[in-house]
């Protein structure tokens, strides 16, 4: 394992649409939501334990979650746990991280993973990061993950990859023609049929020295704030550096500050069973089926004609489903919902709802 | 208030059909069903206690209801308890009641109700009881309550009167031509539209002296039994007594045993707002509904896009609702239900099955 490798795990979202089973105190990342075991945060930690030395592994996340990070994944110490005052999107967690790692090691290269994505076929999801690592340590580039889409989905960003020019020492990482914002389904579907298109799966690979130098070029804004704390990170210090420049820091993503502008951005075209999880009917296309074609989750649920039904239930609940085809079924901590597959985007209005109505307690 | 007045309250069922708010140790008399802070035996009791001394009603009811009887009902002491050491249908329950009333007030008159059924006019109810109770008193009849049916209900049986011979006293009391079974829809509308048949509510009124010749000519087999026993009814030789009487009694209901058999029985044609709440669906047409028609019992329920549904939640549960029409959904003690109202003849069904998979805790 080469100790140079880190990897920063982006765990401070908040994850709305998985509710009730998400909820602020316990978002999505911290669910069990396959209902195997282990939470997808785990899965994250544990999938990336193959690639880099645990003590190298840094999560990214606000502070009210400390609590559930060290509880979720014992192995990991305080200072690599990384609190951010705010939200500022992607680009400024990624900058802090990048300081933090710095000091620990100037010539890391970095994968850099949100923690609460699905990834099916871990082994060959481990072949293409261990790949992609050796390209980052070898080339000044910022490589990130484009996957083949099997379907037009506009819940995700593409990216159109120029499949004339690949490295020579792997065929499977292409140049960047463009990054675009999520599309209609009209171009979705031009998209998926041109065979140009990869999804943005969000995880980036890159040397510290590559992405400093893109900081500085595109977000020295951004990069000038941190840079001010060199000799504060991972010390006592730190935290009332951070706390003072996150309040005047702004907020942009990584793609949108670098990735969409900078020239050296390569995409690695792979295919290891991913999904950004980003809705129920989303898990409920990956999860197991009965032979009703019913997702369930829950020890004690019986259905009779029912199908096509996404179902999470208390282990210990008793659950008689009768002639329900295409709803969501979820309990969790004090809170049923039961609401058609097709409007699950209504599902923010009720968590909206809930709160006005019932409190905080239940959102 | 008529010290020779006297109740027997029937609360020995078991009522699977409200499942789960219903179970094997919670019967539906003990459940607050509409929602409204009491629950149906309380009711029972309280409309009873207008008419007779509350020392004077007598609930029958299985030893396993003991404690429920006496939580609910503090007002009564453990001898109006009556209990059956086995479930025999009406007749030996009548019959046990009666020798135990014969003890302390051989003058009775004694009304007999069910336990678990809805009167919405109260009023009307006392107005109907008092009078039928007067008739009783004064007249050597079995008088029973038929309910002016406003459908053609194929789940109850029916009475057919003789309109032109009624009591002088009271020109609602009639002959009886015949008691049916539940009739199939066919021939519930045929009697429905003859306006000559009433629902049968299973509620009596008759003298201690009638109803004992009644036995004594129709069930003598019954009576025999019991008669055994005096001298020992509401003393300490009457548990013993009753459990061996018991081993060998037949089972037999009152309707089949002697009301169509007598030729003096009467029936007070009445229209009180009854119920015998036998199903989900009865229930939701007795229940005020929201602006969506939804009949909810439940604190903190939002419904979307929803309609005709019968809610029963636990007062503390959030519970979002969306996209349902006619369905039955109630959570009680671990268990959930969601089922159409139209299939709601399925819950003994899932009863059972619930019963196989997770064990007598759930039903």
């Amino acid at each position: 394992m080469n100790s140079n490798y880190f990897c920063v795990i982006m765990a401070g979202g908040i994850g709305a649409r998985f509710w009730p089973m998400s909820r602020t105190n316990t978002p999505k990342q911290f669910i069990d939501i396959l209902g195997d075991g282990s939470t997808l945060i785990q899965k994250t930690f544990n999938r990336f334990r193959r690639i880099c030395p645990a003590e190298n592994i840094f999560i990214v996340t606000n502070g009210i979650y400390k609590d559930i990070v060290k509880e979720q994944l014992p192995e990991i110490s305080d200072e690599q746990i990384v609190m951010e005052p705010a939200r500022r999107n992607t680009a400024p967690c990624i900058a802090y991280a990048n300081y933090k790692i710095k000091e620990k090691n100037p010539n890391a290269v970095v994968v850099v993973a949100p923690s609460d994505h699905l990834i099916l076929k871990e082994d060959v999801f481990i072949d293409v990061i261990e790949k992609g690592m050796g390209t980052a340590s070898n080339n000044d580039c910022l490589l990130t993950i484009g996957i083949k889409p099997s379907e037009p989905n506009t819940g995700y960003g593409y990216i159109q990859f120029n499949e004339d020019i690949c490295l020579p020492e792997n065929n499977s990482i292409y140049d960047v023609k463009v990054f675009t914002e999520k599309p209609t389904i009209e171009i979705a579907k031009e998209f998926v049929e041109s065979g140009e298109f990869l999804w943005n799966a969000g995880i980036f690979m890159w040397s510290l020295k590559s992405i400093f130098s893109a900081f500085e070029k595109f977000l020295p804004e951004v990069d000038d704030l941190f840079k001010q704390g060199e000799g504060l990170y991972n010390t006592a210090g730190e935290e009332s550096f951070i706390k003072q420049i996150y309040q005047v820091c702004k907020n942009i993503s990584i793609d949108y500050g670098i990735m969409e502008k900078a020239d050296n951005v390569k995409v690695y075209a792979a295919d290891f069973g991913w999904s950004d999880l980003g809705t129920w009917g989303s898990l409920f296309h990956l999860r197991e089926k009965d032979e009703d074609n019913n997702a369930i989750v829950g020890k004690k649920v019986l259905t009779y004609n029912s199908h096509n039904c996404i179902v999470n239930m208390p282990k210990d609940k008793v659950v008689v489903m009768q002639g329900l085809d295409d709803y969501i079924v979820v309990e969790n901590d004090g809170v049923l919902l039961i609401c058609k597959k097709e409007d699950e985007q209504m599902i923010r209005q009720y968590v909206a709802d809930v709160q006005v109505e019932f409190g905080n307690k239940f959102v």
